[in-house]
């Protein structure tokens, strides 16, 4: 092994689908949605226990640095950078392994997880990363796939090819995020991995890659003077394409490890719910699946209702049917508004 | 007429349907629910604009002088007559008149309403009171009947006979609270009032009545010798029944006025969002009918529910589906010992 791996968190969202508690001053992965801290604690400790302390690096929004650094006291300053704006994950992971290059940790593997997903238990996230480490340093750009436990539609696939070694397989193809019918087949069939946006491959071997599949934001990359805080109007000019379409969609020397972990994303309340989200004390009569989450420990009751959300903070309370949370996003612009008089795209 | 009436304000309720608003130490009577101030106030102001404030007393729980007080700072200390405990409607009005007889009052009219009933607009309250009144010098015992809007089965209902003056009726008989059915042939005959436990008489004819029907009552409080706080061993000896089964249903000189205003007693949270109660900002989306009040003004947002209230304080979070309402009674007394520790009886 040519030393050890580094951990890149990919910590720039702005998610309003967790509103109240989420807000542009204060996204999901900054929240303490689980016990034992922050979707960003428990991720950088996750990877730390792999990669070492040292070795972790996040990159998140300009706006967020000094929560990051607050949340993860020991992270290096020189590994925590700041994009000017969100630029999706190619330009991110471009800029994050031209910086390790620079530093002389070209022939290392690199591990990119975003920053607010949830998994456990740790011991199986260290299993399948370890075996997929094993696999990028044969030279693979390795997608660790998550085996479906139902027929989601918001969340692309990754249909698995011949196995190359014990748990790790060639990728067939990847598949666009599916309608209900195709994804019911899809879990009917067998042989298809959720796509969860986590990839472990060498330093070396995605540089080269995104030079073949992306020439354009190679190049630029070039010109990124600062590892840490690049200029905005460089980085602006970035193209804003996806890891996943900018690059593994056409590489062919690409390879799957399946998660031998559980994994949510969390994407909305009620996917927070049946990750096992709570906070504060509840009564439930005549209801069932409700998340309360009550960040200030009040109590709540919930009477006569089922599949619902609700969530309240000292500032607000939204009390959500399952099938709104889709609509959260838009209405969480309007209800900060009232809540704070500035758009929610501000900061407070 | 032989001088102004005296308004007689019932305010012992110690309701747990409001929970988490209302709790035993700050019952229904004393929430500002309407705008303009609490329920007792807007009673209290209500019939002082037809007896003078001099003339307004209130009947209310031993625990609940002070509170009385405090909102209604403008009555008379010998105006508050304070009961040790709750002994139903007939000891609570055989007191007052007792009371009222013993200061030389006993040819005025009384009128009897309850503290905690919204009613609007006040003219057509005066309009109807005064024509009560009318009846009431004349010997009658009068109640103000309230023409069904809806074929309630949670009140008693009266059956007008003849009619005495204009607007003025024999009562036919009171009926017991009637199932649905019953309380829609109701409906569709006409001829029927709901007993909204407001009533109008002159003392000495109320005296007079409990003498003849409740005679055990009427000798009971001779015996009571202070006249606004009874000796506690005393008055719980006496029978604790209702004015409408212990006098109303059996007297011969019983008259009944429909109401020229609208009425709700507000009896429950979804009672309460008819009567238009609401209080902080909120937003809804997808959703009808639903009662939002937040003590402190948060905002609350609402999303793909109908028939649901939100009541939210520093302390406690209800979302309650309409059907839930009268399972809240049991429901509070459990939660209120989780957020105090102590049970709804206790004072906190």
């Amino acid at each position: 092994m040519s030393g050890n791996p580094v951990g890149m968190i990919m910590a720039g969202g702005r998610g309003t689908r967790f509103w109240p508690l989420s807000t542009a001053s204060m996204p999901k992965q900054f929240l303490e949605l689980l016990p034992g801290g922050t979707m960003l604690q428990l991720t950088g400790e996750r990877l730390a226990g792999i990669c070492g302390r040292e070795r972790v690096m996040v990159v998140t929004g300009r706006d967020y640095g000094a929560l990051a650094a607050e949340q993860l006291p020991w992270l290096d300053g020189g590994n925590l950078l700041l994009e000017p704006e969100g630029r999706n994950t190619a330009p991110c992971i471009g800029w994050a392994a031209a910086a390790l290059a620079r530093r002389g940790m070209g022939d290392r593997v690199m591990i990119v997880v975003p920053s607010d997903h949830s998994i456990h238990p740790d011991s199986g996230f260290r299993r399948t990363v370890l075996k997929a480490v094993e696999a990028a340093e044969k030279g693979y750009l390795v997608a660790m796939g998550v085996p479906p436990v139902f027929p989601a539609t918001g969340y692309g696939y990754i249909r698995t090819g011949a196995e190359l070694s014990e748990g790790v397989f060639r990728v067939d193809s990847f598949r666009e995020k599916p309608d209900g019918a195709t994804a019911a087949r899809y879990l009917a069939a067998g042989g298809y991995l959720w796509n969860a946006g986590m990839f472990v491959w060498k330093v070396s071997e995605i540089l080269a890659a995104l030079r073949k599949h992306l020439p354009e934001l190679y190049r630029a990359l070039g010109r990124l003077e600062s590892e840490t805080r690049p200029e905005a109007a460089l980085f602006g000019s970035l193209p804003a394409v996806s890891i996943d379409v900018g690059v593994m969609e056409k590489a062919d020397n690409v390879a799957v490890v399946p998660a031998d972990f559980s994994w949510s994303d969390i994407g909305d309340w009620p996917g927070a719910r049946a990750a096992g989200v709570r906070r504060g004390e509840r009564v439930l009569v005549d209801s069932e699946d409700v998340l309360v989450y009550d960040s200030t420990g009040r109590l709540t009751v919930v009477m006569g209702l089922s599949g619902v959300s609700v969530v309240s903070t000292d500032r607000a309370i939204l009390v959500m049917a399952d099938g709104c949370a889709q609509k959260l996003r838009d209405v969480a612009e309007e209800a900060q508004r009232m809540v704070t008089g500035a758009p929610m795209g501000s900061q407070e």
